[in-house]
């Protein structure tokens, strides 16, 4: 069992602007100071299961480099997670057998609240098989609802992106009005609406109508909400609103769903935007813009925050000290010492407190009347996206390379 | 007549990422070259009409620099065009009186092929009313589809834009297709696949599939096209997909309005996309996830190509020549000399040979089977896209500010 020296990085559910970065930072954190190899698995959870290995820790200098800058982290990730024990005991053994088949004495689980859990049942285990396995949670999300860290890369980059969106797309809308109009932009957060609050993040001149936000986690009033509308108006005949994919009526139902089933069929939710446009449109006889940046949003690589780069990169050297001090079962986070200027490090907490758990945006810091978010937010929300990435053009364009990942062999 | 000794500017039509640079490229150069005050009209021509008219040439130096990195170009545009005079006497006559108000003697129009068209009614007007009139045309269309100009302002920043928002929604959707799975981006383009074209433009590594673009000019064969999406998962389960708005069937119709006639009332056309990625779930069953930029595409000014801003500042330059030289009824053009490394210059071309008229993509650029462009129509494209701009950020985001117009005395 001593010799367990090998380590073993996979990502999880949905990928990120930054999530390149944090392997990246991985790679490097565990060259330096690790024994053995680091190994990644291919597309998550079911990579380690079908022992779809790649060795990191032989990626070529200059291809790590790239990998930091690569939206969606060239990795490849998954939706797979482990199951109990007794309901799949079988994907237990498959697992034991290639941390066994590849020495691997330490698991990073780079995901979200499902993710977590995953890393929790791989806690489990190494008890029930008695193997000295280390795991650690390196936080990602852009929807920034993992409990017990201030943030989580990917969130950061994803609000900035948004937001300089909206306030592009505002003055382009306002240039328009001639009468009253609406444009509408759809981001991502299916039962959090921290992506929602670029509707306040953006700075729109005051000469403007500030953004109308309409949050997930409160209840979608049609009525009041067109009076809101109307009421913005009277600035320039425009009003931008910002519509979460998951919000709700009264009855607990998402009104995307209400509105559009048995158009798209229920694979993905979406199209709340399109459910607010068609109402607006019904009901005031007024022209509607529909926007949905859907992958777009945690992609964009070229408007991430220098912020959330620096946390992403932070959370996975935090990580190999961790594992180097025998720490397991632990995430990542990232602990908030100040507001302004924004000051923060990383530590770890428990995974068990972070598993299936989701933070939802303080209902306390929505302005329910004005459809906008209080001062407090902001302070809470500015900080996460100061700074721009360097960029590295070639033509006019991004440099996004393919990964050529270097074979494991065992 | 002597004292017709000012110029009037007006946009007309959709508004760009660069139309601002444009504005303050012309009360610069106006500023420097001409006699008399610059005023703009709001919200396009029926801001002359209703003599809603600033004093550019007022402009505070700080707020033209402003001005020139301000998305949607802070003046306000419109979609009223001139009528022919038999149809609006009336009209005409209210024409004439604002610009003897303000002693205009040069009209500036900012815009695409309808606006044209207003142009040269005003060249009309001049005649019939004999006014010692000069009307100058300055391009501006995302959409590329102006007549007698190598391209037009605007089109390079959206290409730009859509591009690399390609290349880095391609890598999180490739990330995530552990089963095979399709991404679809849907862009302008009513009538003509310019900006369809980024799926061609947007450099994917070659280990990935290349992008599948449906163009408005070619018909649109549902049965084909699967078979063209079930090729591409041979490259890791991925299939990305560029949908014009405008893409028709066999019988001449948008394939969107087919599809979602009824649902969303047909104010706008859009759902292209949606409409694509039903077809795509219901015969093969796979997940399919669709962004829509819309109004994103023309505002993205933070990622502007530095080719467009210039010759959107050099068109404005141009027109002021061609006023002082005492030309009129003409359009700037851009004029091609080198494709690598592209060069170019301004010069004009007559109003009438562009008015109303519309530039499709050239159908021997599209490759059908591939359902992606010529290398004939790479070398056009790629120069425009070229060069970053230089953005000013603050606390995290563009500096936009609201454009305090100085009013107009007369």
């Amino acid at each position: 069992m001593a010799r367990m020296k090998n380590a073993l990085y996979f990502q999880s559910g949905g990928v990120t602007a930054v999530i390149g970065a944090t392997a990246a930072a991985l790679i490097e954190t565990h060259q330096h100071q690790s024994q053995g190899t680091l190994y990644a698995a291919e597309n998550g959870f079911a990579g380690l299961l079908n022992a779809q290995l790649v060795n990191a820790s032989a990626l070529p200098l200059a291809m790590r480099a790239a990998l930091s800058q690569i939206p969606g982290g060239g990795l490849g990730s998954g939706r797979t997670l482990m199951q109990p024990y007794d309901e799949n005991p079988l994907q237990w053994q498959r697992v034991h057998e290639v941390l066994l088949a590849y020495e691997i004495g330490t698991v990073y689980v780079n995901g979200g609240n499902g993710s977590m859990d995953t890393a929790v049942k791989l806690v489990e285990l190494s008890q029930r098989f008695n193997l000295p396995l280390k795991v650690i949670g390196l936080p990602k999300t852009i929807d920034n609802d993992l409990e017990g860290t201030d943030t989580s890369p990917g969130f950061g980059s994803a609000l900035k992106y948004l937001s300089v969106s909206l306030m592009e797309a505002a003055r382009d809308h306002c240039a328009m009005a001639t009468k009253p109009s609406v444009f509408i932009m759809e981001v991502m957060g299916r039962h959090t609406g921290w992506l929602a609050a670029c509707g306040a993040v953006a700075r729109l001149p005051v000469q403007m109508a500030s953004p109308r936000i309409l949050f997930p986690e409160v209840v979608f009033e049609p009525e009041r909400f067109i009076k809101g509308v109307q009421a913005s108006f009277a600035k320039h005949n425009a009003c931008v609103c910002v519509v979460s994919e998951g919000i709700r009526t009264v009855d607990g139902q998402f009104y995307a769903q209400q509105n559009v089933a048995g158009r798209y069929g229920h694979e993905q939710l979406g199209g709340a935007g399109f459910a607010v446009a068609e109402l607006l449109r019904a009901r005031l006889g007024i022209k509607v813009h529909v926007a949905v940046p859907d992958y777009l949003q945690r992609a964009a690589r070229h408007l991430a925050s220098a912020t959330d780069i620096a946390q992403a990169e932070a959370v996975a050297v935090h990580a190999v000290h961790l594992a180097e001090q025998g720490q397991s079962g632990v995430m990542v986070n990232i602990v908030r010492d100040n507001d302004v200027p924004y000051a923060w490090h990383c530590d770890a907490v428990p995974l068990a407190d972070i598993a299936n758990r989701e933070r939802l945006f303080p209902i306390d810091w929505v302005h329910q009347e004005a459809y906008t978010v209080t001062p407090e937010a902001l302070r809470y929300l500015k900080p996460l996206i100061q700074g721009e990435p360097r960029q590295v053009w070639a033509d006019g364009l991004p440099d996004y390379p393919w990964v050529d990942w270097p074979p494991a062999e065992n």
